[in-house]
């Protein structure tokens, strides 16, 4: 038997393009896959999990860990750290499993420069008017960060460039099969096992 | 909508691998994608259908199809001739249409020198005990031809380099399966489609 390697899937994609939505519903159907846990400083809201929605640390162990270079991508939000803890994943890796690292645009792009090995996905909404629809639907937004969000999202649109595949989120269950489909196809690359094919019809 | 691009689908592998199975059920499952036929030079066997088996035509036709650059590649074996039109594949990848191509390895390499935007896919016996004894099953096979057969095998599969995805065929339906989601990935990758993508998101 062939022991394939294990990916870095990294999921990304404008807000409201429902990144969230596809990762959280590919987690139900393939328990082999294991979430990244996003590092932050900032305080659990009520409902979050500690280990589950984030790690929770202080600000002075979370400089501790960029100085010595344990985030594969961090980023400062106004006051609070968030970041993408390198050991979990290279870790997991190692032991032929899969993880799965959904984020933002900006952070998958610099996961792609410490991880070239990593594949990246870009989820699309079916339309900038379907885009404005969701962004409105949500509700929580006034209406100039409402305008803010969808002119950047037509902005990061066009980094699309610096990605492997892209998905259109029409429907989330034809969104999510695509995704395995990706995934499937990527273990089946020839490249990431030529070493263990040859050994294994060695005679 | 994005609308794909048309991908020409090449599926290879050593003789008892099973790719002439999983081709066939793949065109079962999606009548989508169109088979390439082959042209060749020997006369019809009997149950053989021109245009579905083969396309049959002269020697003289032939290599003068081989003079005005027809073929994406062709061989000669004893005293025939084989080919795989080049018409066919431009034209239905230009309407955007998919086009398969099941070919032995030698012929498979000379085509990705002509076409190296082709996905090439390697099938795999489950192993080299599993693929001598399908040989074996065939029943056809003299002893010595048939370790001929099986040597080639070996040394073909070092070939696997040449390479995009692989598929171990252990089961068909999984294989078929594989190769399906190897083909709906590479619809989604952003390279090929990057251009219709910006298009379709501009306002």
């Amino acid at each position: 038997m062939i022991k394939k390697r294990g990916l870095l899937i990294v999921v990304s994609g404008p807000s409201g393009a429902g990144k969230g939505t596809i990762c959280a519903n590919l987690l139900t159907k393939k328990n082999s896959i294991y979430p990244s846990v996003s590092t932050t400083t900032r305080k659990p809201r009520k409902g979050e999990i500690r280990g589950i929605n984030y790690n929770y640390i202080s600000k002075e162990d979370f400089e501790e860990k960029i100085k010595n270079n344990q985030f594969l991508e961090y980023a400062k939000v106004y006051d609070n750290y968030y970041g993408t803890p390198k050991d979990f994943v290279l870790e997991k890796l190692s032991k032929g499993e899969d993880v799965l690292l959904e984020i933002d645009i900006q952070g998958a792009i610099k996961v792609r420069e410490k991880f070239p090995d990593g594949i990246f996905i870009f989820i699309l909404p079916p339309s900038m008017a379907e885009l404005r629809n969701r962004i409105v639907n949500r509700g929580s937004e006034t209406k100039e960060s409402l305008e803010k969000r969808f002119m950047a999202a037509f902005q990061e649109i066009k980094l699309i460039k610096k990605y492997d595949y892209f998905i259109v989120n029409d429907k989330v269950e034809d969104a999510t099969r695509n995704l395995v489909s990706i995934i499937e196809a990527e273990k089946s690359r020839v490249v990431k096992n030529v070493d263990e094919i040859i050994e294994n019809f060695r005679r």
